[in-house]
């Protein structure tokens, strides 16, 4: 186009786009560019603000590497992530939460009924519950990955201190499709706001806190795969997660318990059980693949 | 919020907004969050969809250093850079457009009159003007950048084999407001294609060129600075600027001159002249600062 204005700059963004160009890809960019456009217009945008918009972006480039990305944090701080989750999850199944960047491939194997606190400080939780379909049928041996935090609210892969697998597990469930573990109550944690991230929170006077949590990925052969994370209800920052991830139905229940409460069966550190401790109990519901 | 949703995300963020945040901060964020938020609904983003942003966006960070910034880059290829000139430029001046990644400062004085085309290669340009007001009045005393591609498509700070400051030069313009300089005319170049905006541009078979141009600053103690560029009529790429820079008002004649016509008067290179040359007239229309 040979004169562009700001009534036909879309239109040539579009019509530039050649006929070889990925149908999904086309209409994804046009959703895009229209967008972009309309937001540069509604707001007049000017040319400092635009400048402060990219140097935002090469602040981010700038203190990403292979630990951090910041344009992740980005994407969780602003409520995208967790709402391209809810997009594609499906409303029968447990809601999922966002994955996050502490996953890490590998972790040990525990069976149902094992103990994945070891020697980390900080009450002991009962973690138990069943895989399932939505009409509540068990799903035979589906796979559990579970990853948290320490007492400290840092990862094994932020701390030097802890061993490479601290807090994380892989578990295979039975034709009952029961989980059950023990291991240390979650911390809450802020996420990094010493980058450009960190800057947008601070000038909105918004928290960098996450409530604590535990993550779960569930698979099951011809299940949709599900990654969430669950949350205890006496958190204190349930109601201003920094990356949006808390749903209603991801909100479990710490019981309180102690030394007279039947402990489940099968618990392989049922005897080492100090008060108080807690139990949780929580159903994960998969979806058949379409 | 303590359980987010779809519907109710994009709330969510405008809450978390403290009440000390930036009126017009807040302004601007929220319509940021609103179209962002809508895009991935209206698309139903995938997760697969939206790591590929992030990819382009970490891969963007990756290849930007001091002399290259990729997400300027793609904020050209966008057409938002345009379109942020054209919402801040008055319609009653000239119009802007892009002052791109190759402008120095303290480029050397050139005389009203002077030679910026040195022993530079190729077809000598006579460029000629006057810096005014609306009305037509002259704009005593106005200062000129300019700033140019050499022969080969390069600028100086691209080029090891130019001089620092080639094809460069700052004029003052006298009472009547008169421009005039001779240059070799400029020759049309790609952006850079190699990285995650090339991605995007040989995925929607797009061209990686600029129509070639002569770029200028224009600025007048209480007028409105003006930084724009101005295109040969004739040039291949007019119609497919990969930055969408043109203009109709920025589109020039370059009116092909043989040894008989006029020579503008006060010309230091008139002498120098050699069959074709070409001239190109054009004013400069600024705006008084509000």
């Amino acid at each position: 186009m040979r004169s562009v204005t700001r009534d036909t700059i879309t239109q040539a963004f579009l019509d530039y786009c050649g006929p070889e160009t990925d149908p999904r890809l086309k209409s994804v960019l046009e959703s895009l560019v229209r967008h972009l456009h309309a937001f540069a217009v509604e707001n007049n945008l000017t040319h400092a603000e635009w400048r402060k918009g990219l140097e935002l972006l090469t602040k981010a480039g700038d203190i990403t590497d292979s630990e951090r990305n910041e344009f992740v944090l980005f994407s969780d701080v602003l409520g995208l992530s967790s709402l391209v989750d809810m997009i594609n999850s499906p409303d029968e199944g447990t809601p999922s939460s966002v994955l996050g960047p502490f996953h890490m491939l590998g972790a040990p194997d525990l069976a149902v009924g094992g103990d994945m606190k070891g020697d980390n400080v900080g009450d002991t939780v009962i973690v138990t519950g069943t895989v399932c379909e939505p009409d509540g049928k068990p799903i035979a041996g589906a796979e559990i990955e579970i990853w948290q935090t320490a007492d400290n609210g840092l990862y094994s892969n932020q701390d030097p201190d802890q061993s490479e697998y601290n807090l994380r597990g892989h578990m295979v469930v039975g034709e009952d499709g029961r989980y059950l573990f023990t291991t240390v109550r979650p911390s809450p944690y802020a996420v990094p706001d010493d980058g450009p991230v960190g800057e947008l929170l601070h000038a909105t006077g918004r928290d960098p806190w996450r409530p604590s949590h535990l993550h779960f990925i569930i698979t099951a052969p011809g299940f949709r795969s599900l990654v969430t994370e669950v949350f205890p209800s006496d958190d204190p920052y349930l109601d201003v997660d920094a990356v949006f991830g808390v749903r209603e139905k991801l909100i479990m229940i710490y019981e309180k318990q102690s030394a007279g409460d039947a402990i489940p069966d099968g618990l392989a550190a049922a005897d080492a059980l100090t008060d108080p401790y807690y139990k949780v109990d929580f159903d994960f519901v998969l979806v058949r693949e379409a």
